[in-house]
């Protein structure tokens, strides 16, 4: 099982006036999380698009335990869940210092080419760096 | 039933480096959606807040059906799916001018008290306004 | 002399843990201008898009006099305060309903082409339409 | 002279439809900067807030000079010029990996009473913490 783990520091930009994140931005946590997960197997994200590939994100959940605060250094742990020959399911726990768990949520990613925008398989090269990496069950919340 | 409908003009802000609006984005939306929701009952959600509430999203849940364009004009349709003591749930259809639907999605609202930041029920008023407008089941997708 | 005017309503997603409208959020709302500004001459940025250019900015400039705030329904002022034959300079203010100066920006913009990503004369379509609309001098803040 | 140094990985998020960084997010990548170079003297700006202080930005300025690229590793570069009983000016770089100067800024930010929301003079601690930090001039751009 592999789960990968980065972080961030929570900005004022990130906050809404209830004091702490707002519930969109941990998308944008997800994201960095995923990204990382690529760049920690070998081959950044980046480098896969320049083949000529996209993915795109089909579906999106998140579930909101906790408030996230201003200058915390959130953890993001990264894991894949389910892989198909055109999609990648991502997992993600996003936790506070203290280790608590604010938000945990899942992102369904679709491979699409970019010559024709359509649903395309997923690179080989890909797929040979994940394939032992997906998790089958969700770890509990 | 009651289908609330407001609109949202796509700023290159909204948008990604894949020339279409980012997945994140559509949380903002979902948001704007809420809001008007709201006014359109005759009381704004920034009116409820003064009465010692706070509405924080518990879950969120989108769907991406086709991409969003820069300067599109979109449709935002908000309705509420359920309505217990202490939440709300919303559903947010988001469709572009031709009536294509590029997202779908759910948020699950808790109320919290501003003072002791834990659940309290949903201002009276605040049922009072909705209770009528639940829509039982989600339209089909 | 032509003021453009249109409003944006603030939402939780543009405010911060201060309890007030981020101050990056600014360069989102005079982006709205600009653009509606185009809009409202008769042709889309979008459109001038169409044609192979893009306005990139160049310089950005924003002064805060009073706080925005939650649910505020902003009026956006645009307006054009120099041309060049490569170059617009928008100004901007954004006020409360009060009519309260929140904020004053100005935004310069140049004309690059698309194809060769290199500075390129404004459109003359463009510049036809916005030539008699210059203020020479900003408004007095 | 004390010139703090962070990076960002830039996100999609962070890119707009032009396939390049928003020029409004370079001033999150501005408010990073200043708060990383508070911590690097050795308090955070989260702690001085909770001495009873805010500081709130009173002007923005940025020059973009070339465009920052989705996955790109950005140096931000963070320095003091100027610095008054109640005011602080930050100015910031930002470049990219290659050392090319993507956009340069100016923040100035002054400094207010959180139970009166007036302007307040800057906590002792934090002026003998920057006092012999300020560069009277800006780099050459």
């Amino acid at each position: 099982m592999f789960v990968h783990e980065t972080s961030v520091r929570v900005l004022y930009a990130d906050t809404d006036k209830a004091g702490v994140v707002y519930y969109g931005t941990y998308l944008r946590f997800f994201e960095k999380g995923r990204t990382e997960y690529f760049r920690a197997l070998g081959k950044s994200y980046a480098d896969f698009e320049k083949t000529g590939i996209l993915l795109t994100v089909v579906e999106a959940h998140a579930r909101y335990h906790a408030p996230g605060r201003y200058d915390d250094r959130l953890v993001i742990r990264s894991w894949i869940t389910r892989l198909t020959r055109t999609r990648i399911e991502f997992a993600c726990d996003i936790l506070n210092e203290a280790g608590e768990k604010l938000c945990e949520g899942t992102t369904l990613l679709g491979c699409i080419g970019i010559d024709t925008m359509r649903p395309t398989p997923l690179p080989e090269e890909m797929t040979a760096l994940i394939k032992d990496k997906v998790v089958a069950k969700k770890e509990e919340g």
